[in-house]
């Protein structure tokens, strides 16, 4: 569910018409629904309420200050990947107790920056990791508490960019090392080995593959407690998936009558990571038809955004919806086209939408990419010399923007 | 050719050592030598010297400013995209007798700013886009050159994304459409139709399609001439490959030798739209070994640049040579081992190099990324909350920096 809706033949962001918005701000433009947000949010506390876990919402997805607060002070924590997202966390004042730190390629002066901002835990990736995380806690005199990443094997259908887990990926530690870590962790001195980790890819809508996951740990988790040696935190990780188009992903309830059972009993804190489950939906990439198009094979909406504003079609063949924010109803006289919806970026892989049917489209017209909140902004970049998006977020009736469009200086801030 | 080589056993940027200059710039850095980018666009002046031409860089490539100037002082125009790309050219003082306007999706404002600065020709890439600039034109009280851009329909081999000839592509104007308009050109009482322009796609290391698409235009030209209408420019576009890997790719010279025999005799300008030809050898990506990681099935050499520095492998699956700035020579005794180069970015996407085979490396080397000088930085993203690299040009002796490294406070500037 999300709040972007028609009102007679009008796309409305909440209660804010989305004419109305881009009035102001122009396009491209992404906007995003605050209900949405928060929503999304309490659905999956909601339905995970009988063991109060840690939620941590994965900034990756997107990392707006103004998206971020929102959801901190719903009581989210965040799980980072860098650096730049624990500046990103404590700059709205995130409770540095409820941040967790993944990713494959930590650099020292990350690892010491979390270590003396306290954060609640790290997801290690390898024995490498675990032993520098060791001796830079050592020579910054903190016991810092860490957890294995494992990787459980398990391949869930998603394409294969966003595949996290399996024989052949960067991902984890396989079972057998991570159980040897385990049984020799006096020799980590300065780390309190507290917790396992799981996340095993992105965009998964079904549940057995986490099931799955999830039992194999749980044994993993049983086995050691059976040794003397007891996990309190269980990260069970995000990836759940959305609706882009016609899939029919599990509800946060669906999710949580499959995993509650497996970890009922067992005394552990359990983490959960979801990013594109709370903002995906919640926020779309309005922009503008520049110029029709119709050659003798193929027609085309140029519009105004580019693969550098949302790069997900391109890099993930990835299905989004578009929807005309002013819709036309259907009447038999008016011709129904099909059209490529593609930007202004020099290249082909510049799309959006390949073979969309639209109703009478006209030049200046307004198209909404849906489902633009996750992995849009985020991984927008400045190609073919092009300023970033503005971004505006939507509360009930009133419009703010949360980020101002880039201008030609911004493009060369930086060069000498 | 290109002035990255080693000395003993230290690969250097011309007559400096790159570990000399990553002590002082950090990784991950992006590392250009001056002279490879000079006798790149010195080759293909000399090769087409008996005609003279208008040599435009393809800015979308790679728009450090540094970088640019240096090739408007040899005599370099600009292909330009955006009007980002016109506020750069002009930032440096490029003539804009010499810039080029090419692209599917220009906007009013883009197009009004470019004939306001008196650009010496627009690429029309629709109808409704020539319509568009006619009104502008005429707005502005000013006659405005511009060239057809012709679709000619010829598939070279290259990856789908970066092909922009074809039956099924946004670019370009059919034959059979650009002669209507040229019969028509009285309609536009605001253009002066001058010019044709082809661009068939990108990294094409064959001359055959461009042999193809030239006789074709050509013969179009004649055409035209016969019925009364003269074409002064002929804009062949750009597309030359480059040596990645293991390609052959058509020299200047040899280009050339089959183009000019195409184009003499017609009194035509000639324009040539060089971008990757130009930089992409010489620049190259300079990253740390932050972790090596092996596992039952794989060994990874975990690097601290990651797909949002440098997307070409994970966007296009390119293949780029990567070497080590120190390289260990081969004896028996040492172990050859292969590795993925896997980036820090948390997921599978984000990948340098698959199965490449490396002499004992370790912690703390640093790699070459090869061939990173067109499309890298300018693809850049700040995706997981990543500063973007540093940017350095080696003149001879000397390195300076071009582009400062981004701050975690560059990550929030225009967040409100």
């Amino acid at each position: 569910m999300h709040e972007f809706r028609y009102r007679e033949n009008q796309l409305f962001c909440e209660s804010v018409g989305i004419s109305e918005i881009v009035s102001k701000y122009k396009t491209p433009l992404y906007i995003y629904s605050k209900g949405t947000l928060i929503d999304h949010y309490q659905k999956l506390k909601k339905a995970f309420r009988r063991i109060n876990p840690i939620i941590l919402y994965s900034m990756k997805a997107n990392s707006n200050l103004a998206l971020c607060k929102i959801l901190s002070k719903q009581g989210a924590g965040f799980d980072i990947v860098s650096g730049g997202e624990l500046y990103k966390a404590l700059k709205i004042g995130a409770d540095p107790e409820k941040i967790v730190y993944a990713g494959v390629g930590k650099t020292e002066e990350e690892i010491e920056s979390c270590i003396r901002n306290n954060i609640l835990i790290f997801n290690v990736e390898s024995l490498s990791e675990l032993r520098l995380i060791d001796r830079i806690a050592g020579r910054l005199e903190r016991i810092q508490r860490v957890a294995i990443r494992i990787n459980p094997k398990i391949r869930p259908r998603t394409h294969r960019y966003i595949l996290t887990s399996g024989t052949e990926n960067k991902f984890g530690i396989d079972i057998e090392t991570a159980e040897k870590i385990f049984l020799h962790r006096d020799e980590y001195r300065n780390l309190n080995l507290a917790g396992v980790h799981i996340h095993i890819g992105s965009q998964i809508i079904e549940s057995w593959p986490f099931v799955r996951a999830i039992k194999k740990v749980v044994s993993f988790i049983k086995d050691l407690s059976l040794r003397g040696i007891e996990i309190k935190w269980f990260n069970i990780g995000g990836g759940l998936g959305i609706i882009y188009s016609k899939e029919t992903p599990q509800t946060a309830d669906e999710y949580a009558r499959e995993v509650l059972p497996l970890v009922k009993g067992l005394n552990l804190k359990v983490i959960l990571e979801p990013g594109r489950f709370i903002v995906g939906n919640a926020g779309i990439l309005v922009t503008k038809i520049l110029y029709i198009k119709e050659t003798l094979n193929k027609n085309f909406l140029v519009v105004d955004a580019g693969m550098n504003d949302f790069i997900r079609p391109s890099l993930y063949g990835a299905y989004h919806s578009i929807l005309p924010v002013i819709s036309r109803p259907y009447s038999p006289k008016k011709k129904i086209k099909r059209f490529d919806v593609v930007g202004p970026v020099c290249e082909s892989g510049d799309f959006f939408g390949l073979n969309r049917r639209f109703i009478e489209p006209k030049e200046g017209d307004l198209l909404a990419i849906m489902g633009a909140g996750a992995y849009g902004f985020s991984m927008s970049s400045n190609y073919n010399a092009r300023p970033r998006p503005a971004e505006v977020l939507v509360d009930e009736r009133r419009a703010s923007l949360i980020r101002r469009r880039e201008s030609y200086q911004d493009l060369i801030r930086n060069e000498l």
